[in-house]
């Protein structure tokens, strides 16, 4: 195990009905509360409503923010940004899913920043000061809701900006697995393939002895696969509904990492695949893991047998260690396919056309991964596995 | 699941040399330090005169109290309240174990209670104000480096008294696993198995579909196993201590008991014990918590099955529930034998001449546990098991 810092100052307030605690939440840390918002459904779902009636109660002073987009652009951070200095916000409530809370993080960030909020992040200037931010979780996929980081757009530049500060864990998240029952099929399980993506990252490793953050890397695996099941049969299974939104909190929040070198390869790798051709991150990840798995196998089998061994139940008899981790991939790979998720670039229509330009986006800053480090001409060979 | 909140804002320094950042972790809360130690050991590893070195380094004002006893006494938290008061201490920093951290906590809850701090505890008047705690750890055992809670004792009314407050979170912890290398054999064996008791409590629960919060208690057993055998064959083993300290700080953080239901009637029966004969908790646990297991076992087969099959492997082919589950019990004595814990009350001649009184105390404030509820008559049972 290599040194590490963990510290992580997130309130969960997990289940049925701890919205009730809203208002009391919000009020800790002021009366004038930004709330943001996505799409629509939070509302079709009646949870706006809900939410901004708890605020009412408490006499806060509501503004709001809607529509960020799934991929949370720069233009609507600006706008929140301005919210809270015309507003002088006290604190910057997330209602929705993991682009909502980046946005969220991203506005409470640039609140005291006085140049563009977009510099803040691409010049990696530190944040110095922030806005107390809280979240209502409604979708299990990004585990945003309890850590620092957030990912913001710049389609003028046709950037992806990836930043995080200390000062950007959420205050709180309040967690009700039934604000994810009307989730729609598709983006459960995007969400659950993103968690496993995110579990991934940080499971192939060549850090040793990391015993307990393998294990429980492990236990995530099994949980989303025996818990997909249970949902896809039934979207408002409140078990179900709850174990896979637990996976995803628990599943980026720090914890696996203690003490390991970690990868993000396929994160960049599927990246640079929705820049060019704007497909769901979810999708992409399904895509790409398990040919990034293939690829990178032989760096380090042993991990790959114990993946197949200890979450796939592998029957390792008479078989080579090579063979028993490429049976462990295989099973990854049917369990996405299982759950109706896409297997091919064709699945998207995504044709060789482009693999030269992907693949430059995806290492624009260098080369990608720890397992195995992947320049450009290693995405490409993955790229052409998915085609 | 049941409803759960969680929110542990410790910060861990883990790894060698982590203890380097304690003159700058300690300046962040102020310039007076109380440096409370226990018996002794922190000196003879040469830690205390390098964390002296250290604070001294940054100017900081360092007040002292030592002999912090093994069961921490309020006439010790009572002096250390005194210094805080006398000095304007800003921040008390425990070097030590789990009863070193206690009366830390304890000093820290009751330095701005103007009564006695026996009355705080006893009263369970809620602390409202307490100092920053620091922390540098010496045993894995505890995991009090990560939680809000303590446990005193008051010789003269012959009390042990747990409690507990958010405020009490150590701000900080450095757990590097070297500072365990010299912990004699016997007390690393009554820290692994002071920490797998502390997941049992938490496991053994009736509350259904918990299962990420059970693969992970599974996970920290199966690791306390492996590394067991390791550390007694090589203390000096740095994974290891590593691997263990962490179990340790993760069994009892609040991470195994998200939305769970747990019991803790060993930890009271045994407490029973250790108040009457004054034998070492850890040994106490050995010898009463698979009798506990084997008592309750009626109350719900399946989790006792689920234990033996997960983290002992046992075959269940052609048993009943109940024989597997008894070979998974059977499997927990075995280790504990094989790390030379105690196995019966007899190897600490202890006899059967004060059960009833050990169970009265036990039950002193009522039923017991909740697998299965004990009374004293059940207690009484499991001690005549341990006879």
């Amino acid at each position: 195990m290599n040194n590490f810092n963990f510290h992580n100052p997130t309130e969960l307030l997990f289940g049925e009905g701890q919205v009730k605690k809203i208002g009391k939440k919000v009020k800790e840390y002021g009366n004038k509360v930004l709330v943001v918002t996505g799409g629509g459904s939070v509302k079709r779902i009646g949870l706006y409503d809900k939410v901004i009636a708890l605020l009412q109660e408490k006499d806060l002073e509501i503004h709001e923010l809607s529509g960020i987009e799934p991929n949370p652009r720069v233009s609507s951070v600006r706008e929140g940004v301005k919210i809270c200095r015309e507003n002088d916000i006290d604190i910057v409530l997330a209602v929705g899913g993991g682009s909502t809370i980046d946005a969220t993080k991203a506005i409470a960030g640039a609140a005291f920043y006085d140049g563009d909020p977009w510099d803040l992040f691409a010049k990696g200037i530190r944040i110095k000061n922030a806005l107390p931010i809280g979240t209502i979780l409604t979708l299990a996929a990004t585990g945003s809701e309890m850590n620092p980081n957030f990912v913001i757009s710049n389609l003028k530049t046709e950037e992806k900006m990836g930043a995080s500060s200390p000062l950007l864990y959420p205050k709180f998240s309040i967690l009700d697995p039934i604000n994810t029952f009307t989730v729609p099929k598709e983006h459960t399980v995007y969400g659950i393939i993103d968690i496993a993506a995110h579990v991934y990252e940080q499971y192939f490793s060549h850090t040793e002895s990391t015993p307990i953050q393998d294990r429980w890397a492990e236990s995530i695996l099994k949980t989303l696969k025996e818990e997909s099941v249970k949902v896809l049969a039934n979207p408002e299974d409140y078990d179900a509904r709850s174990n896979i939104m637990l996976a995803g909190t628990m599943a980026l929040n720090g914890l696996l990492s203690m003490g390991k070198e970690t990868d993000w390869a396929s994160h960049g790798i599927e990246h640079a695949v929705s820049a060019v051709y704007d497909i769901p991150h979810g999708g992409g990840l399904a895509i790409i893991f398990p040919n990034w798995m293939k690829y990178v196998l032989e760096e380090g089998t042993d991990k790959f047998v114990q993946y197949a061994t200890r979450v796939w139940d592998v029957d390792p008899t008479g078989k080579s260690d090579h063979e028993i981790a490429l049976e462990g991939i295989e099973k990854t790979r049917e369990w996405f396919n299982e759950m109706g998720a896409p297997a091919r670039l064709a699945d998207y229509n995504i044709g060789d056309d482009k693999l030269e330009l992907m693949a430059e986006k995806a290492t624009a800053k260098g080369t990608r991964g720890s397992y195995k480090v992947l320049g450009k001409d290693d995405i490409v060979e993955i790229y052409k596995m998915s085609l």
